[in-house]
């Protein structure tokens, strides 16, 4: 996507070698004009995908995951919660996940009343990294029965292999963006 | 607003005397076409604020604020986070809220970047029910210089105080389901 490109050179920062800030319009202060062409990608890889729902991790991954589901025929989303609210009286699915950024090893948890054998579900997050994230949500849709039909990040970092960890899976892959390596401040990206 | 109280009835659950859980369509799982209409009414409400941005906290806030921002002409939306990533490296301010739900009292940040004396926000929540989360933010907006012109909650918890906290501040509330009571699970609205 190359309108993403622009905006990341434009906004975005890369720092050290593995990390790119886009706290600018996507992950603390979000640009919703741009969120929307975001959406409109995700909608146009994924109309044929077959889901029924798209699964997220909050917080960072929600708005991204709804404005993809408004151009997938208003999917419903499910995001997966770092804990457990009182109000959660049903049951959940639960695994562990690790932050690459937060440097952090958390549970996720999705209520068993929203994920189900029925689903075919549909994972939309804003980074792909070591691909905890994903792997985490397709963990909990396989406790659940369910099927994921393919996943969708904004950023890839291929040089951490989440990419190719959730390819192995067989499960298609598409990143609006991917990032071979970051050097000198200057980030670079796998050819279209 | 009418279509709030009736999926409120139809998808929503009261737990004991204090908790309204709509977590099938707003809190987990989100109704994205529901989501529209929620975006819809605070555009409607809010269009005379004279907002530049809006501000919510991670990570149910997200997806309404969102939504209002797309009614109001694209503002910016800035998310309060939880805990500092590591990668922001420019300073925040930084406030404590006591989450009703989970029972806990976090900190909660924004960055220097995204708010500052130039800003008249607007702030969009799922619930209003003893007022920590919006007076948190009120209090970055002070700190930032800033100035706060109107809140907005999806759900107002009426008997917990937080709306009569905000309007003693003197800004403007706009609660679209106004709740004065949950009693044998039944929920008691404010007549409009």
């Amino acid at each position: 996507m190359e309108a993403l490109k622009e905006k990341i050179a434009k906004e975005g920062q890369a720092i050290g070698g593995d990390i790119v800030k886009v706290d600018g319009f996507l992950n603390h202060r979000i640009d919703v004009a741009f969120l929307e062409q975001i959406g409109q990608a995700f909608g146009s890889a994924f109309r044929d995908a077959g889901a029924n729902k798209i699964l997220t991790i909050e917080a960072s991954g929600i708005a991204i995951a709804c404005a993809a589901a408004r151009y997938l025929g208003d999917l419903p989303v499910v995001y997966a919660k770092k804990a457990a609210p009182n109000t959660m009286v049903d049951g959940f699915y639960e695994t562990e996940v690790t932050s690459f950024t937060k440097r952090t090893v958390s549970k996720v948890i999705i209520s068993r009343s929203y994920l189900g054998p029925e689903d075919r579900a549909l994972i939309i997050d804003d980074f792909l990294a070591h691909g905890e994230s994903a792997l985490g949500l397709m963990d909990l849709v396989e406790q659940a029965g369910g099927r994921v039909v393919g996943a969708g990040a904004v950023i890839e970092k291929e040089f951490q292999g989440g990419g190719a960890r959730i390819r192995e899976k067989g499960v298609p892959l598409v990143s609006l963006a991917v990032i071979t390596s970051i050097q000198d401040g200057k980030i670079y990206y796998r050819e279209d």
